[in-house]
C-alpha cells in the first residue's frame, strides 16, 4: 500500500520535508511507500511551481478537502494555521505531522492535543521537533539513559540567531503576536524546551520542568513593511531567557535571541550530571562533547560511526551529515508509525508540554515571578 | 620611601599577592618600593613558616596592632574576617586592599564602604577583583568603550567549578553561611558581577544592573567534618543562576556552580552588541574571541602583542601569561595608587555594588520574584 | 532532451553519485534532465538490488555495450577498472565522469587523457575530485584569487584515516598494488594534490608543483584474507608524506595515513600567504578559518550564507550541509557541461596532473632524492 | 652553601632565567640557595641597568674571569657566543647551563660536548630546552612511556612565527649565518627536534631519528640595516621542512617558519601511536589533547591538577600557568643537579644530538637527498 501524503506549506520547511520524503527509498528502503500526492496553499501559481519542483502529483487551495482525502497530512504552515487543519484532519482520522510550535497559544495547543487523543492511538499526531533526530542528540540520550552522566544537576540551552539585529529588517508574520504567538520564545525556545524534555525529562533523570522564571525583551518596537512606506509594531519578543527548576532538583537556564550578532543558527545544549557532562552545538551537529566519570576533559566525539543512531543508513565514518538529515530521520520514523498504526514521538502531548513551558515563561515575565507550567 | 605592607592571610590567595609583590621590581620597575613587612594570622608556627617562604620580615597574631603600624594593609582572610580589620585600618588612615567578596553580608559591605569614604580619597580602599587585570579583559573593555561592538544587548557570565560534586568532600568555612555569607554566589558570582559591571556598566553601554531574578540551590545538604565522625549542615548555595536587566535595556544571564562536573576554574563572559560580539574564557585567558561589524565569524585573538594591556612588561608576542599575572597587575596599580595618594579601582564602592547585586539575587530567590539591587 | 546516464559501480561512491543525481531536480532546477538509465556491474543479483534502490531503469553486466548506448558514462569502479571503459566511452564520443585517482599508474592516466583529448572539447571527460565543490573550498579559492592572502608561502595538506591500525583488518583491493596502484598515496593523496592545485595552482599564486621529496611506508606487511585461513601481502603504502616546492617559490608538506589513530576522514588544508592565512578541515566542512591583512587571529567563518558558493540552492544561513552535497554540486556542474557541450573542470588533464605528482612522490621515495613530476 | 651564579646575557632569555631563579624560594623551597652573583656582557651601562633590574650583585665585561669565579655559569648569549665561554667554564670545572641551539655549527657542538664529557659527570652541562618542562609535555611523556599510545607511527612538529613576513623588518644576528648558524631551522627547529627526541626518542618507542630529507627556503634575500641606508644579505633560512624516519619505523614531518602569517609562537606536536594519539600547542600550553584506546575522540585535558608534573608547586586546579613557568622548572632541576653533583637532562649530548639532526637537514637540502644525522 502506498501512503498518499498531503502537505500544507512549501517554503523553507516544506522543502525540508519534501526532500526528506524523496530520499527515503534510497537510504531507508524499509520505509513505507509514499506518494507526494497533493500540495496545499493559497497562491495557485506559486503552488504549481512548488509542486513541480518538490515532486507533488497535484495541488489544492482547499485544505478542508485534502485532510479527508489523503492518508497522511503534513501541516507545515505558519503557526496560526496549525490548529484548524490539524484538528480537521484528526477528526477525519487522518494522521497529522505538524510543525512546531504546536500553536501560537496554549489554548490552541490544548484543543489540538484533545483532537489527537480523540483520534486514538493508531492515528499518529506528530509534532515535528526535528532536532530529536540528530544522531549526536540520540547518542547523548543513550548516555543519559544508561546513567553514564549520573543525576543531572545543571541544564543549559541556547538558540542564537541574528537576523533581526538590523532595525531595517522588515516586519513579517514572525514578528506578529497574532500570527506567530511569540517570537524567539516560540520559534526557537520551543526547540530548546523539547530537546531538554527529550534528554532529561524522564523520571529517572531530571523529570519535567516544575517551575520557571521568564524574561522577554523586544529591542526594536516597530519595523518597516516590505515595499511600503509604513511601519508596523513588533508584538513579539526578540529574545527571551528563563531559569528552570526540574522535578528532581536540577536547575537550568535557557535563552534564545534573534539579536545575537554573528550567530546564524546556533543551538547549544549543555548538561552537567553528578558523574559527567556533555555539550552539543547545532552548527557542528556531527559532534558531541562528552566527559564521563574518570575523564579529565571533554572528549570530542564525531558521531558518524556505523553503530551511531541512523548512521548506518548513510556513509562511512567521518563523512558528515547536514541539517536536512534530521528531517529524513523524523519522516522515516513518523511514516513508519503511520504505516504500522503505532505511536510516534514527539507527539502532540510533547508539543503541548513544550507550549505549557513557553506559556509559563510568558506568564512569569508578565508577573515578575516564578510560575509553574 | 618604602611602603611597609602588612598582610592578613597566607594560604592560596596570600601566596598569590606575595608573589605579585615580589615580582614588581623586575617587571614593573616604576612600581613603588615596598617591603613585605609583617604577615598576620593566628597560628604562630604556620605563620613563621609562611613568612619565611613568602619573604615577610616579621609575623603578628594581632591585626589590631598591625593596621596602625604599616603603610598598607592587605586583608586576604576568609570573608567573615574582612570587615573588622579593614574598618580598623581605614580608621587609622591605612590604605586597604581587601579580597572579594567585600563582606559576607550587605550590611557588612555597607559599613566597610562608609569607612572607606570616611578615610578620604587619598586613602585607597581597593577590592581585589583580579580578573579586571587580565590583558584580554582590558582589551575587551577598550573595544566596548570605543563602541566597536555597539549597544550591548545580551550579556552572559558563567563560573564553573566541580570541587563539591563528591558528597564526601568535607565541610569548610566556604560551605557555611555565617563564615562565608554565601557559596558559589559570593565566591564566584562576585567575580562575574564585577566583570560585567567593569565591561558594560558605564552609562554609555548597558549601565548598571537594574533588576534581577535569582535562583539558588544546595544539592548536598550536609558534609562530613574532616577528621571527625560527625557531619555539619551546608548552609550556603552550591550553585546559583540569575537573570539580569540592565539600565539601558540589555538582558543577561549569569550563573556559577561548584557542581559543574569536569570544570575546574572556568569563568566565561559573552557579550552580544548591536555591532559585534565577544567571548572570553579564563581557562584560555590569553585569548579573546571578537566579532566586529562586517566580520562573518569570531576572530580568535591572542592578546599577547606588545601594545596589549600590560604585555610590554612581560614577553614577546605569543609567549603566554598565566593566572597569577593578574595579581601582579592589580598589585602594581593598587600600590602605585597608594604611593601617589590617588584613587584605585575596583574600590570598596565597586565591592559594595557587587554585593548589592548578590544580595538582590538572594532576596529574589527567597521571594520568587524580580527585585532591584 | 533527457540525458541517459550509465553508471559503473554501485557501492559507497556509486550511491553518492546516484543520490546526487536524484536530488538535482528539487535543488538545481536548471540542471539538465537526466535518467538513471543503466547500472553496470558483474554480479546480477547485487546489481538488481542496487538498481532498484538507487533508481536505475535497467542493469547490464557488459560495460562495452553501455558506453555506446548512453549519453553519459560514469566510471565509479575500483581504480584498475578506470582505464578501459573510460577510453572506450570516449572513443564512442560519450562524455565520461571518472572517479579519482584517474588510474593506478601514470601510464594509464596518460592513455586516458589522450583519449579525452581525441574525443574533443565538446565531450567532457571529468575527474570526480568532489572536494573542489565544498562551498568553503570555493570560498577559499575566491579569497586566494582575489589576492586577499597575498603570495602563498606555505601550503599544507593532510588526509588522516585509521581504518588499518588494527593488523587484523583484512586484505582488500585497496591494499593491493596491482588493483589500486598505491595506498594512502593514491586514495587520499590524490584528493590533497588536486585541492592544492585547485587552490594555489594558478600562475598568479604558487603555480604548479615543481619538485617533490616523497616518503612511503607500509606498517603492516601482510593481512588476513576475509573468510580464509591465508594472508596476503600488502603491496601498497599505509601512509605517505612529501615535501613540495612550487613554481613560484612556495613550499609545502603533504601527507596521508590509514594509521592515524582516532581520525576517520580528516582532510585538512592550510595556507600561509604574505598577507593572510587560511585553514580548512573536512570534518567541519561548513567552516573556513581565515586570517586577512590586519587581522590578529583566524576568523571562524560558517560558509552557509546566501551568497556563498552553491548555498542559495539549499537552506538559510547556519543550516549546515554534509559531505554528500559536494557530489550534488559536482554532478550539477558536470551534467550541465555535458548538456551544453562545454568543458568541465576538474577534467582528465587535472587527473593526470595529480597522477604525475603522485608518481613523482613514489619515484622520489624509491631514489631517496627530490624529483620533478 | 649558596651557589653563586654568573649569567652571560640579559635580554629576553636572560630575563626569563633571572625571573626563574628569583621565584624558586617561594615555590620550590627545596631548591638550592643561590645568589644572582654576576651579570656578564659588553655594554657597561646596559649591564648596570639590567643587573639592578634583574637582581644581580655585580657586573662584569669579561666572561673569562667569571667562569672561574662562580659556582654555576649560564650562557644565554647569541648562538655564536655559546662555544668559547662554555668550554672555558667546563675546563674550569664550573657547571654550565647553555641556551639552545648548542652552537651555530655541528663542529662547535662537538667541541662543547667533548668539553662536557672531559669535565665529568658531577659537573652538569645543561642545554636549556625549556619546553621539556611544560607540565603538559611531561604528562605526555608519561603517557608515552607507560605505553598508553602504543607504538608511535606518525610524529609531527611545527613551530610557526611570522615576524619576518614584512620585508622591511631589519637584518639582525638572527638572519646571519655566521652569527646564528641557521635561521628558523636552528632557532625553532632545535626545539622541535629536542621535544620529539624527549617524547619518543627512547628505544622502546620510536628511537632516534635515523634519516632525514630536508628543505630550506629564504623568501626575502636581503633586509635593511636598522638606522642605515644599506641592506645586508639574509644568509639563513626563513623556513624549513623535513621528513623523518625513526629507528623503530615511525615516520615524521617537521617544519618551522618565520613567515607563517598570523602565528606568533605556535609550536605544535602531534603523535599517532598504534593505540592512541596526542596533540599539544604551545599557545595553549596548559592543555593536552589525548586519545586513548577505546576513546572515540580527543579528550581536552587541562593539565593543572595537583598530581600533574610541577603543578603542586603552584596553584589549585584550573589556575593556568604561563610560558615563563617552564624556566622556573628547568632552573629548579638544573640547580638541584648542580647542588647534588648529579646529572641533568637535557645535557650537551642532547644539544649535540639535536644539532646533528639540524645539520643533517641542511646537508640533505644541499644534496637533494635523504641523509643520516
Amino acid at each position: 500500500m502506498t501512503l498518499e501524503v498531503g502537505v500544507l506549506g512549501y517554503r523553507f520547511i516544506g522543502t525540508a520535508h519534501a526532500n526528506a520524503m524523496a530520499r527515503l527509498p534510497m537510504f531507508f528502503p524499509d520505509a513505507p511507500e509514499i506518494e507526494r500526492s497533493v500540495l496545499v496553499g493559497r497562491d495557485e501559481d506559486a503552488l504549481t511551481e512548488a509542486a513541480d519542483r518538490l515532486g507533488f502529483a497535484s495541488i489544492s487551495t482547499d485544505w478542508g478537502e485534502v485532510v479527508d482525502d489523503v492518508d497522511v497530512f503534513y501541516n507545515l504552515g505558519p503557526n496560526h494555521v496549525h490548529r484548524e487543519p490539524s484538528v480537521a484532519a484528526l477528526e477525519a482520522g487522518t494522521p497529522v505531522f505538524c510543525e512546531k510550535p504546536l500553536a501560537p497559544t496554549l489554548e490552541g495547543a490544548n484543543v489540538m492535543t484533545e483532537a489527537a487523543h480523540a483520534a486514538g492511538d493508531d492515528v499518529p499526531a506528530g509534532c515535528a521537533f526535528n532536532y530529536r533526530f540528530v544522531p549526536a542528540i540520540r547518542y547523548a540520550k543513550r548516555l543519559l539513559e544508561d546513567g553514564d552522566l549520573g543525576d543531572p544537576r545543571h541544564v543549559r540551552g541556547r538558540y542564537l540567531q541574528d537576523w533581526l539585529v538590523d532595525p531595517e529588517v522588515p516586519w513579517s508574520w514572525r514578528t506578529d503576536a497574532d500570527l506567530a504567538g511569540s517570537g524567539a520564545l516560540g520559534d526557537l525556545g520551543a526547540h530548546t524546551v523539547d530537546l531538554l524534555r527529550f534528554l532529561v525529562g524522564s523520571d529517572d533523570l531530571a523529570g519535567e520542568i516544575e517551575r520557571v522564571s521568564g524574561h522577554l525583551k523586544t529591542f526594536v518596537d516597530e519595523r518597516p513593511v516590505e515595499g511600503e512606506a509604513e511601519t508596523r509594531p513588533v508584538t513579539v519578543d526578540d529574545a527571551y531567557s528563563a531559569q528552570l527548576e526540574f522535578e528532581n532538583g536540577a536547575m537550568g537556564t535557557i535563552e534564545a535571541s534573534r539579536f545575537a550578532t554573528g550567530h546564524k543558527n546556533d543551538h547549544t545544549i549543555e548538561i552537567h550530571g553528578s558523574d559527567g557532562s556533555l555539550r552539543f552545538s547545532l552548527e557542528r551537529l556531527n559532534e558531541l562533547e562528552v566527559l564521563r566519570e574518570g575523564d579529565r576533559g571533554y572528549e570530542t566525539i564525531l558521531v558518524t560511526d556505523e553503530d551511531d543512531p541512523y548512521v548506518d543508513h548513510w556513509w562511512p565514518p567521518g563523512h558528515v551529515l547536514g541539517w536536512e538529515h534530521t528531517f529524513v530521520h523524523e519522516n522515516y520514523e513518523f511514516l513508519s508509525a503511520v504505516a504500522n498504526g503505532q505511536e510516534f514521538e514527539p507527539n502532540f502531548d510533547d508539543g503541548l508540554a513544550a507550549q505549557q513551558v513557553l506559556d509559563a515563561i510568558e506568564r512569569s515575565d508578565d508577573r515578575g515571578a516564578w510560575v509553574s507550567p
